[in-house]
């Protein structure tokens, strides 16, 4: 059996919006699944010191128009959210939380679902009650994950994917590790699916 | 007229070195010339507190390994220099000097021989005497270059340079303005070459 790729992603990222958007098809192409990984980007750069774009001089602004237009040339739905930059907390504690009670596939349809409201229909998945709705709507029980979303418990959960992510040489997002070959950044799909590719031809190498 | 594509690059990146082996033949290939202008990438870090990825825990590791796949996917020959990274001073001096005495295809030919001997040939390009030897196989004067070198006219041009890249928002390299627009990093000469051709097909929109 062929290896998951692990997909790491902050909500925050336009770049990690982008990659969601299309990950599971790469993957498919080359009979892998995805398995969805959600962490604070704020962790990883407190291991590298690094800033979110938006607050950095000159990068800001090239960011902005690099988004725009990596959406517009990959036929990606996209409009910067009103609330932007904002830290991220229920959206992916939510996910690590639908995970363990409803299986990967739930976790990773519903955040599949706060990306596309998040960037492209507007929605403001800071609000916990946004996310209960998405939620919801993917058929999970939101009272129940609404009292959950607030818990030490998914915190701590939360607190330790950032570690392990860590721990295994994640810096940023999008990151995907494919047998353990680290990419990162949307534009590193490219080569991702060159990796896969050959992989498929030479099962045993790599 | 089109006009050409402004390419800003620092010798001690290989990303610029990327960029470098191919920017003359994408500009080519749409009808347009390259102007090669070199510039400190430690002057542009210093407008956004940027630190050079082989100093940043974990992603120097990435960067080291993104290389040299990035060479490999791209059939650029490529081998991390020994002595890397390093503040490289003698090359750009170079590089504007031969511009301003020679013109700016000789210095775009020398340059391209400083990234491909660093890069590729073992060539430690931070000795003064390799830098002459390799603008004297372009037929420049080695020893009137030698002198310009440490003069300070060259030092406040390539000074002048970084403050006008600035100015224009450069913050990294490779980076690449085609008729206004940025793109910055290597990884963005697909989205560059898609912007060329549809440049092409409606002149005057953009």
């Amino acid at each position: 059996m062929s290896t998951p790729i692990d997909f790491y992603f902050d909500f925050g990222s336009p770049y990690a919006y982008f990659a969601a958007a299309r990950i599971d098809a790469l993957a498919a192409r080359h009979g892998r699944t995805v398995r969805w990984r959600p962490v604070l980007i704020l962790a990883l750069f407190k291991a590298t010191g690094a800033l979110p774009a938006p607050m950095i001089p000159l990068r800001g602004p090239y960011a902005e128009r690099d988004t725009a237009r990596t959406a517009q040339l990959n036929g990606i739905a996209y409009r910067q959210p009103a609330n932007f930059p904002q830290l991220l907390l229920a959206a992916p504690r939510a996910t690590l939380w639908i995970d363990t009670e409803y299986g990967a596939d739930k976790a990773a349809a519903f955040a599949r679902r706060c990306f596309e409201a998040y960037f492209a229909e507007g929605v403001d998945i800071g609000q916990d009650d946004e996310v209960v709705r998405l939620a919801e709507e993917q058929g999970v029980d939101g009272a129940r994950l609404r009292e959950a979303m607030h818990g030490a418990a998914i915190k701590d959960q939360l607190r330790k994917a950032g570690e392990e992510a860590i721990a295994r040489g994640v810096f940023g997002v999008p990151f995907m590790l494919v047998d353990g070959e680290p990419f990162w950044g949307f534009d590193r799909f490219d080569q991702m699916e060159r990796w896969l590719t050959q992989a498929a031809a030479v099962p045993a190498a790599a």
